[in-house]
């Protein structure tokens, strides 16, 4: 699939662009694409738009003073990326952004996807429900963190994306899990 | 301040809608008052709407199988309540919402939202936006779970809800913490 399909299979499972309507909004996206450990956002950066990822495999994160790298998102085929807090608030970023895998990605300009809202119902019916499936997504993650039992979130995780697990380094699943790679290891180790 | 001029200032901040916009979309809400420790939505229910809160607290929360309370979220003023998950995807709830305190609030259908949505652009882009915000504070809730600092953690709550220090218990502000209350009492009094 080219990445204009893929990006207009994703948006039709939550409303329908007539072919003006979606060439229109297409028009707007820029193919980018990256390499493995590419960096694409660093924290304290400008952030003026967001990826769309066609395939690969991207993360946001930060790095503590301990140097221990926390791993908020995973961003795999039709998951977006980018810091939104900064991107949405026009702060500097907060989070870092880079590459697991190579990938390639759809670039929107914030600029642009407003502008697209205001012009287009349909495109900001469509982006309402994404924010809400993320924020669900967030809650979901939260409840996982409190919860704090590293087997259910290994295997919530590998539920929600089963593509990790041969896509995405060891050391980085537990960084996203929070635990350390021992205790990864056994929970590999006894699936 | 009466509930109707709270929730226009509140839409006002993001998007401005005519009189007659607004009074359409205020019909849609019902006003609805809770006693405290009342409960809203528990797990298992149907979820058919959302929550406005006018004053008071209400909290989203589960209590895992030893017990624990972890508390997902406390809304007061001018925040929005409820089991997204269950509300956008029509499942049933998997957390609880109740009363920290006597709440008012206005309450908006799944059904009537959808439908001022597709009505009138400007609550879509309105609603569009409070996701993002939501979105935007889930993320620094988890990067602040997985800093796993409890002193740090705590100041971001109080930056953020000043109003609990007050309004909520300091168990309940322990368990959103996800820290002992020996802990949280310890932080209270080196403030």
């Amino acid at each position: 699939m080219t990445g204009r399909e893929i990006l207009r299979q994703h948006i039709n499972k939550t409303v329908h662009l007539n072919d003006e309507q979606f060439d229109y909004f297409f028009s707007f996206f820029k193919p980018v694409s990256f390499k493995k450990k590419q960096s694409i956002i660093n924290i304290g950066d400008t952030v003026e738009c967001e990826y769309f990822v066609l395939n690969g495999c991207l993360k946001t994160f930060v790095v503590n003073a301990e140097q221990k790298m926390h791993i908020l998102q995973f961003a795999t085929q039709t998951w977006w990326a980018s810091d939104y807090n900064a991107l949405h608030n026009y702060m500097k970023a907060t989070v870092n952004l880079d590459c697991v895998s190579d990938a390639d990605t759809l670039c929107l300009l914030a600029e642009d996807r407003e502008r697209v809202c205001k012009e287009i119902h349909e495109v900001e019916t469509f982006l309402r429900w994404r924010s809400n499936k993320g924020y669900i997504g967030l809650q979901k993650r939260i409840l996982s963190l409190l919860n704090n039992d590293a087997r259910s979130r290994y295997e919530e995780l590998m539920l929600q994306y089963p593509e990790l697990y041969n896509l995405v380094p060891k050391h980085l699943i537990a960084a996203y899990l929070g635990v350390s790679r021992e205790t990864l290891s056994r929970l590999y180790h006894s699936k």
